[in-house]
């Protein structure tokens, strides 16, 4: 492991130094060499499905493995999108002339060498490694052994194209040990590698936070709140309160909790019961909900809980203030949602809150790199630093200062 | 521990959203305090250096700890220039709208709760209280215990400027336990602290940049180059060599490895021999070195060395290729420079050159809060996310992102 990531870091200039219209090149090559190929990577994908079956896979987990014609192109797709975006190397993002006469500018460079840690659907070997490839970074990927000879395939694919253009094709790794134990070397490698980003259940990620020596941006849970405050548009919460809930459930931008003001609550509630029932969402309330509406009585782990289903924890406060304490408390710190028509409670909550989102008068559904308009996502960051909230391929960036002097020495 | 530290986390909105007049006003208050006091500060540290002559604590070090009434007054002064700091808070660092008609804004904001881990100097403990302060951040400090009376009474002085505002006094907290036991607990306790920032030697920084659970901003050793291209104006390469190596010795902005052009080094070696020399520099070269000026022949270890000393390696290159790639493999990505009139050359390296700070034609003693511009200098950084090179106030807050809806849920 640490020889091949040595030789990885000897690859750096290759990749960095490499023009946006050369990089743009190559990954609509890479698009179209995974079309061109797109009959063997069925077939190697078809080796993890039957594989999958064995092992009793659950036929949502089956469904994320699947490939089919429609998914490989969309994949192709996928890339020529990224080789799209906006160059990201090489942003001035600052600059200035300091009394001594020095130029500075503050420059985008790429981080590096990037470790991404995933599981199950194969799109992400090829959307990662785009976005690592434009971006000017070198990847290590690990994905899961269930998608072990769709990953290996896809990642061959890229390579061909890398090595057609005369580039190492270690530029796109896959991990050399796909294994446990492989993982637990790979995040003790800070010496070659610069960051690991671990996209999965909280187990993994709790693995790796606790354990990683090289920096980690994680995307962990989201246990999101709508408040709908006392001063609300009716109408709006009501629609909002829905759609954050119902319109996906599975999420980590979904809803888990609702509060609501008590001025409104019996009104509001019972007007959410009729709708939450219509799509069969399970309600649990707080003692005071329970006498508004009938529904179970949540317990405290319910509001500790991200459901990640079609289940909602209710829970009547008393102001704003509660709403934001309670916040604080049991959030993730992913998004959050006031709906009011009050500017000053808006304003207070929006800056009340820690978290990565926070919205007033819409869905926490939004958050979403491409709802956001940053073309491809790299993920959603629970991260305070570096990275917060959808992660666009500017985050897959850091920075240098370079510095223009004229014979400068420091008196 | 840790119930101190979570009842930290809870009055962490009580800074936030403090108002900047506010903000300024007490760090001025402090400023004042600390004059006033200043007589009870200095009997305080007269403890401090009582015990470290007991303890033999070297001269050097005995003067870094030692306070007299123009190092208080100059600690006053730094407060007042922090006050005087522009806002950090609140930055709208980007804004659009998007097609569903949301409008984003990304914030800049407090990180939250951060651990300072230090030597020495307890000039450093009201700094970095008024620059966490300043930027709306709670501050756990961790300073020497050489000087434990000294911190204790700098603080207390801050804390009862904290109290007569009614705020919580914790908001400028010292560690409860100061043993390495506490700092081993307190850099995993990534549930209440978001940053730990280490200042000091390299075994404190490895230390816990190995077993901590809460993200670290390393400010690590600077193994500084500069490189005397064969395009080099002389007389810019001679004062610029100088300065980098003997300006001051002991810092980590100091070159510790002169690279120089095959094509120019008789020339220009001959010409810095004699200056060193003047200098009382101990100069190490490279077998080619050797044979060019009369000098130690440096060993492989030498190279890898930051002496922090009035020591200089040197090596003679084939080209700037030969730098770079020298450079990229023995420096610490801290700063690193390259002196050429050549255009295309000096491009080239900026470019290739994997460090923090690059430099053309000025020395890399530059690399400096002050110097940049920054006002106050919080250190600097090696690492490479979130914060990199001379850290300002700035790099104390993160952001999040506010979002304004009309109404609106996702389709």
């Amino acid at each position: 492991m640490e020889s091949f990531l040595k030789s990885l870091k000897k690859n750096r200039h290759k990749i960095s130094l490499l023009e946006p219209s050369v990089k743009n090149d190559i990954l609509n090559q890479m698009a179209d060499e995974l079309r061109k190929n797109s009959k063997e990577i069925l077939e190697e994908n078809k080796k993890d499905l039957i594989e999958a079956e064995k092992n009793n896979l659950s036929s949502s987990l089956l469904d994320r493995l699947l490939l089919d014609k429609h998914r490989v192109n969309a994949m192709a797709n996928a890339i020529e999108e990224i080789a799209s975006l906006q160059e990201p190397v090489g942003r001035i993002l600052d600059g200035w002339v300091v009394p001594s006469g020095l130029r500075i500018e503050k420059v985008s460079i790429p981080i590096g060498v990037i470790a991404i840690i995933y599981e199950s659907r194969p799109n992400v070997t090829s959307d990662t490694a785009a976005l690592c490839f434009k971006s000017g970074n070198i990847c290590v990927l690990k994905g899961g052994k269930e998608a072990f000879f769709s990953n290996n395939i896809i990642a061959k694919t890229l390579q061909k194209v890398l090595e057609k253009n005369n580039l190492p094709k270690e530029l796109i790794s896959l991990i050399p040990d796909n294994t446990r134990d492989g993982v637990a070397k790979l995040i003790k490698m800070d010496k070659y590698i610069d960051l690991v980003i671990p996209r999965g259940g909280e187990g993994l990620i709790r693995y790796i936070s606790q354990n990683a020596t090289v920096p980690v941006i994680k995307h962990d849970k989201g246990l999101c709140h709508t408040y709908i405050d006392k001063d609300a548009n009716i109408e709006n919460a009501i629609k909002i309160a829905i759609n954050a809930k119902c319109q996906r459930t599975g999420v980590c931008n979904a809803m888990e909790t609702l509060l609501v003001h008590i001025a409104v609550a019996p009104k509001v509630l019972k007007l959410l019961k009729t709708l939450y029932d219509e799509h069969g969402t399970e309600l649990r309330g707080c003692c005071e909900t329970v006498k508004a509406i009938d529904v179970k009585l949540a317990n405290e782990d319910d509001f500790h809980t991200e459901y990640l289903d079609n289940i909602l924890s209710i829970k009547i406060v008393k102001n704003v203030d509660e709403a934001i304490e309670h916040i604080n408390n049991y959030g993730s710190g992913h998004s959050e949602s006031i709906i009011t028509e009050n500017y000053t409670t808006g304003e207070y909550f929006l800056d009340s809150i820690d978290a990565a989102c926070v919205y007033i008068n819409a869905s926490t559904r939004y958050t979403d790199g491409a709802e956001f308009g940053f073309g491809a996502e790299v993920g959603i960051s629970t991260n305070k630093l570096h990275s917060r909230g959808p992660m666009g391929i500017n985050d897959l960036t850091t920075y240098k200062f370079k510095i223009y002097g004229k014979g400068h020495a420091r008196a």
